[in-house]
């Protein structure tokens, strides 16, 4: 009896522990997700960027109020939602963020900051204006510029960039941005009545532009050309954007104050591949409306769009 | 030492048990994905999409080269990647599938049907034409229904979409139509000169059309308000776009082959959410790659924009 009790408990011993050790091996494993496709799961995994330990993209991004802005805002909040360890930050042109702006940010999924700052009158273009005429979201990127200085600290991990609401983002542009140790650069597509602007690079470093706009401007390379890293902003907690600066030379009034020509960190296969896009969106064409409005057939105005 | 064996055993008996069900229930849980974010494996994740037993939503995106082709369809591929269940049928005006428009379709992680079919040289749009002069795309959406007609069978359960490449979708709007029984239709902002244009809809169904512009069409719809079953187009072999027809009459050129008035399907809230836009992408102004190629300093042919 004592030999037959003996056997069956280190028998069941040798096979428990096993058993036991195996089930414990696969708890400690990453489960397999591939199975876990449907759109709410994905929308909570993509939801979940947080939890990764990479440098978190800051992306700057002023905006209007104009017929197409939620059009815009809805097309690149689905863009950047594709892309991990994101934080949009949104800055209104408006005395108070709307409701509008709000509701679709919530909507959104991503991490936010919801801001605004009215520009001064003296520097608001009429709608009559060329869009050139006067620069446009400087105060908004300095607001976003001035939340980052009071919510950051030097320990935090980031990179901080211009991202204008109607340009065209591939998701590409921000693996390419995401370790910039001072600023970084890449081309820009359609812009400055080219086909491409882009820093010319040697040897790995960055030894003048392909560009043919004001070519002596100390950096002439669009907004959305280059991004600067979150520390370099911090450290240099006085460089702005200057709303006085002539146009074109916005982006040189902050560069200048940050980086020197050969610090700059060209990304995108040595600057040779285009990931972003300086699309511009039509202004629609809305005559009918006072038409219908004088018939009685006007639109809802509980109807956003 | 028999008493003290037993009871050794008796104890171990019943702690490894309990701990082998507890290892063993844990691993038939599903498991929790939230931890996994990396960027690379929610690309997979995506493109699982198959595995889900939605109907598909086939979207059929006529295009053409043009200088911002390529940001168009970067962005409208980055939108589709969030639908699960999605199949791209990407139709280009051309004599041949371009490398250019093969490739993106490789990089998108879409599933995708890549097809080509040239517009007759009559019905193309000379640079200097308003583009509203010709219907566009007609025969490439034709050529799409004659590719799902010969490739899918009436047990396919899917719905298709006719989305140009240059508006903006909200990933809303395809939950609206995924289970679309023979046509359903909701607004669309910024198109007819108006804010938006929508069914008007009584007691769950369609009675007129909130619109401006040729009020009399039969379906004063626009391509991107609506969507029709598989089923639907493949039980009506011969309906399709009509090139000939008039100006504006395009969608009722096929949708008068499908349906009547009151078997429309109205989405989006009873069609009062905007959830697609008619934006148009402004012409890019390339006028300074002349000046630059005259000074033998002109872009390199082999960055692709």
């Amino acid at each position: 009896m004592r030999l037959k009790l003996r056997n069956i408990f280190l028998v069941y011993f040798v096979v428990s522990s096993a058993g036991l050790m195996y089930a414990l091996l696969q708890l400690g494993q990453q489960c397999d997700c591939t199975h876990s496709t449907n759109y709410a799961l994905r929308k909570e995994q993509l939801s979940h960027r947080g939890k990764e330990n990479l440098p978190i993209i800051y992306v700057v991004t002023p905006t209007f109020a104009r017929p197409h802005q939620r059009a815009e805002l809805t097309r690149l909040s689905q863009t950047l939602l594709l892309v991990p360890s994101l934080h949009w930050i949104l800055v209104e042109d408006s005395a108070e963020r709307t409701a509008a702006v709000a509701e679709l940010l919530a909507q959104s999924d991503l991490p936010y900051t919801h801001l605004n700052v009215q520009t001064p009158l003296a520097m608001k273009l009429k709608d009559s204006d060329p869009n050139w005429l006067k620069p446009r979201g400087v105060e908004q990127r300095n607001e976003a510029l001035r939340w980052l200085r009071e919510h950051r600290s030097p320990g935090d991990r980031g990179v901080v960039y211009f991202a204008d609401d109607d340009n065209t983002y591939s998701v590409k542009i921000f693996q390419e941005m995401r370790y910039t140790q001072k600023v970084s650069v890449w081309p820009v597509g359609l812009v400055g009545g080219l086909r491409y602007e882009a820093p010319l690079v040697d040897n790995g470093k960055v030894i003048g532009f392909h560009t043919a706009w004001k070519t002596h401007r100390p950096f002439p390379i669009d907004m959305a050309g280059f991004a600067v890293s979150l520390s370099l902003l911090l450290t240099h907690p006085n460089a702005r954007f200057d709303p006085d600066a002539e146009r074109g030379f916005l982006e040189s009034s902050l560069l200048g104050q940050l980086v020197t020509l050969r610090e700059l960190e060209p990304r995108a296969d040595n600057c040779t591949k285009v990931w972003v896009w300086h699309t511009r969106t039509e202004k629609p064409k809305l005559k009918q409306e006072d038409m219908l409005e004088k018939q009685g057939r006007g639109s809802n105005p509980k109807i956003f769009v």
